[in-house]
């Protein structure tokens, strides 16, 4: 009888649930949030404001935007334990140091306990404005220096950089890693977003769900796109030797790195608006080689863009961090800095209209058999 | 088109993938690991041997469970770190902070990065260990006393008892936890079991594959039922109340705690051992009405149970731990401590046979709409 069921590996095309938050239609290459395209909030919309529309569903105005920013500066606060806990374990991945952290404020902060609508939308705002600080407090620490505090002058992005290089970035880097956050904000039930519902689906609360998100970004299959790319890169060192670098992959049946996409079958809509970007602050930077690199990669895979081969948000990512002097280790952290707003709305989705989602395994192991004791076994 | 696409709310039904660990017949109310009953290794094995079993498919020769035995007492060791961390959470709930110290363990460990079979056995192993320890120090710390070093004349659930309560358990009660933990050892695809596979299945390490679980399981709709079930059995106080409890519940329509589970039609299988542990344990410590006002409860739902709503294993397990005298925020975690090795089999089955775990959300949000710069809402 179990012969005949179906099994859903990966889960790949089963639905689990209704969501009013992305819209992907990866036959045509579109990506909306909320109704919105993501090249109208990469190019008009700033962070914040991307925030505010995927966890209250609109456009805020601009009094409403003023509170929401407001909100999150305020949130720009972590409990001095926090710091003393990254300290401790400071020589860690900063994935976990981070997952530690958060982890950590459930058990320090008691708004973290609440589970509801409006709790969540708090402790999202909370964890929003934290995460960034843990990072850059995690970086500072291990370098031997003091966390940098954050400044209520600077909005997310540009006060992510100010406390991570302890310098004020250019409005061009500050604007370039604002992108970065919005086209990392949301994307469905990806692997993170996902395992952070099973996760609200036993009514844990919101930190609980942000923690699983961690611990599933943290795979090198979701989260590591960025680092593999640059290490791919310092490997082909030139553009000339970009073809060659490609042919060898292919013949050996190996995957290039930034390239396909479990949802996409044409260029992933969000790899533009970074594309633009690498190449712009490559040339302010006196640094142009990477973007070319990049792009005698695109030219080599060209053949294989039918295949639905066709380049990934992650693919320029990292050769941004690498233009502005990011450790490596530090690129699925920012991955996360910008995914918050859309763990949140799905952890909040979840909760809204909860289940516990329990799917089956089907049993090929051994028949029933009887039990042997220790004495008499061979 | 979409109006068509099916959705699998909570992926009841929906198979995944295959596993060969447990076998659960929910409506022959049967469960088996490895193909030997629960009820065989409820009685006659012990907790390191089911784990042997558990994670390497087959039941120990004297020698294999001595050599096992050997590497889970020596495993029996946290860093320093971890206890500061334990210290700096301490007044956190227990989940929280036994969640933060086990990240913190990532972070702390570098065999915690390695993936794959070899690694996870050996991560597995100690993290069996560790967890009971950080528990126990939590207790420790939080009331004031040093934690109780191990003792490696005790097995894993006496040893568990020594370190939590400071002295020397009863061969009863120590036979108690072990059938306790035995029995709580696998379970299939179970919300946190589930959540764990999907943070594998991005090539995550064990570490994050056991945040995520204990993150999952943190939710009072996955292990919070021993403590409900507990109070429940305050609330009703004496053996002669139950009837008018469940009359009142059944009338509001609301749930009896410990009653009905998402795959057993019939009596959990689990829940006999249990209810025989309780009912000994309450005559032994002379205190048999906790077991009266349960049975009382069981008489008075029976009833209701061609509905599916018998008994299952949290039933009894509060009242175990009541009459040893947890406290109630320890329950989940002793929870934790049982399921250990089947989170580490089914995060090694993931990760042997890998794919990301990716299911899908329906659009039903706004339809595709024009942004509106800020300067121009209403």
């Amino acid at each position: 009888m179990t012969e005949n069921v179906k099994i859903n590996r990966g889960l790949k095309g089963v639905y689990f649930e209704r969501s009013a938050v992305s819209d992907i239609d990866g036959a045509a290459g579109e990506l909306r949030y909320r109704g919105y395209s993501i090249h109208d909030l990469a190019t008009q919309s700033s962070f914040e404001e991307v925030c505010f529309l995927l966890i209250h569903g609109a456009l805020p105005s601009a009094d409403d935007l003023a509170a929401f920013d407001a909100e999150l500066k305020a949130a720009r606060t972590l409990p001095t334990e926090v710091f003393d806990i990254i300290a401790a374990c400071k020589h860690g991945h900063p994935m976990d140091v981070l997952r530690t952290a958060v982890s950590a404020l459930a058990a320090l902060e008691p708004a973290s306990q609440t589970v509801g609508e409006d709790a969540f939308v708090a402790n999202g705002i909370r964890l929003t404005s934290q995460i960034p600080m843990i990072i850059a407090a995690h970086e500072a620490i291990r370098n031997g220096r003091d966390p940098v505090a954050p400044d209520a002058d600077l909005g997310h992005a540009a006060n992510w950089l100010w406390m991570l290089k302890g310098e004020k970035p250019s409005a061009a880097a500050a604007h370039l890693a604002d992108v970065d956050f919005i086209l990392h904000a949301e994307h469905g039930s990806n692997a993170s977003s996902f395992a952070a519902r099973v996760t609200i689906g036993t009514e844990a609360n919101l930190h609980g769900g942000i923690v699983t998100a961690l611990s599933t970004l943290a795979g090198p299959a979701h989260g590591g796109a960025a680092e593999d790319v640059m290490k791919m890169v310092r490997d082909i060192g030139t553009p000339e030797n970009a073809a060659a670098y490609v042919k060898a992959k292919r013949s050996a049946r190996e995957a290039v790195t930034g390239f396909g996409h479990r949802v996409y079958r044409k260029e992933d809509p969000r790899a533009r608006h970074m594309r633009d970007g690498v190449r712009r602050l490559g040339e302010e930077m006196g640094a142009p080689e990477w973007y070319e690199i990049l792009q005698a990669v695109v030219e080599a895979m060209k053949p294989y863009a039918r295949h639905g081969l066709n380049v990934n948000v992650d693919f320029y990512s990292g050769v941004i961090y690498q233009l502005h002097g990011i450790p490596m280790d530090l690129y699925v952290p920012i991955f996360a800095i910008g995914r918050m707003p859309g763990w949140v709305i799905q952890c909040m989705e979840q909760q809204h209209s909860n289940i516990l989602i329990r799917p089956l395994t089907l049993y090929n192991g051994p028949e029933a058999r009887d039990y042997v004791p220790i004495t008499a076994r061979g």
